[in-house]
């Protein structure tokens, strides 16, 4: 392996794993668990889980991998705050849609080599890019493992 | 910049953005609110504090930045849960050592040439390394990141 295949490696396996925690902290809930709230008045789980699904799919046209899978999620999880609205997708279809999402983004992530990451995502212009080369593939793959840790962190208030 | 060099920057930004974010989160609070749980019977915000700080502590010893400078923090912060103990590091104290764990550990990083990053932490034999060559000081790096990410998911919720 060379050095920035190195690289790469570390950083998709810390992806890996706090998707593997989601899965293992989302699985074992029944639906009547999922409408619990993270702390009084605060998101409910099953928010929680269709808003990372949301930002999990957006980045499949970020990394130029193709159309979003799911864009209705962005009404009830993105653009809304919890309990805004009065129908969301059951929890059965966000588990579905959370799987598929993580599949699609993985079959993705398998068909970059290393210095693919390196290119810019498809948010950015060639201007913006030229000025900042880190507003790359990689910076979204970073930042999304942080978010994702992030929702966890409140998850796990509830989830034990 | 090589490729290994831009896998670094990105890396490398992502820690100093969640480190500015849990500056931000932390400095504008007064020791009173410090004292707040981020939920019922959970943490404090001083405990995820101090918590946050010894663990960036032990970050020193593990890449190779020399000795713990508070391994006096473990004991409230790390190995005992919130309220375990009669006494704890004041705010002002734990402020101070936040930073200047944080400064240490930033000048270690500054040290690092991007192929450093990939030899083994500290914590890991000459044995398992070459067993798993992920098992790098970038590893540590990403678990530590996440691992703040956590923790302001929590911090998040008193915060606003």
């Amino acid at each position: 392996m060379t050095n920035e295949e190195l690289y790469l490696s570390v950083t998709l396996k810390a992806w890996k794993t706090n998707i593997e925690r989601a899965d293992k902290a989302f699985f074992n809930l029944t639906p009547e668990q999922l409408l619990k709230e993270i702390a009084p008045e605060k998101n409910r789980l099953i928010y929680l889980w269709g808003h990372l699904t949301a930002v999990h799919d957006a980045m499949l046209p970020l990394l130029g991998f193709g159309q979003r899978l799911h864009p209705e999620f962005d009404e009830p999880f993105l653009s809304n705050p919890d309990k805004a609205l009065p129908n969301m997708p059951s929890a059965e279809e966000v588990r579905k849609s959370w799987d598929e999402v993580n599949r699609k983004l993985l079959d993705g992530f398998a068909e970059l080599r290393a210095a693919d990451w390196l290119q810019k995502h498809t948010a950015v212009s060639e201007e913006d890019f030229a000025k900042d080369p880190l507003r790359n593939r990689l910076a979204i793959l970073l930042s999304r493992t942080n978010h994702l840790s992030y929702h966890l962190g409140q998850v796990a208030l509830v989830a034990k």
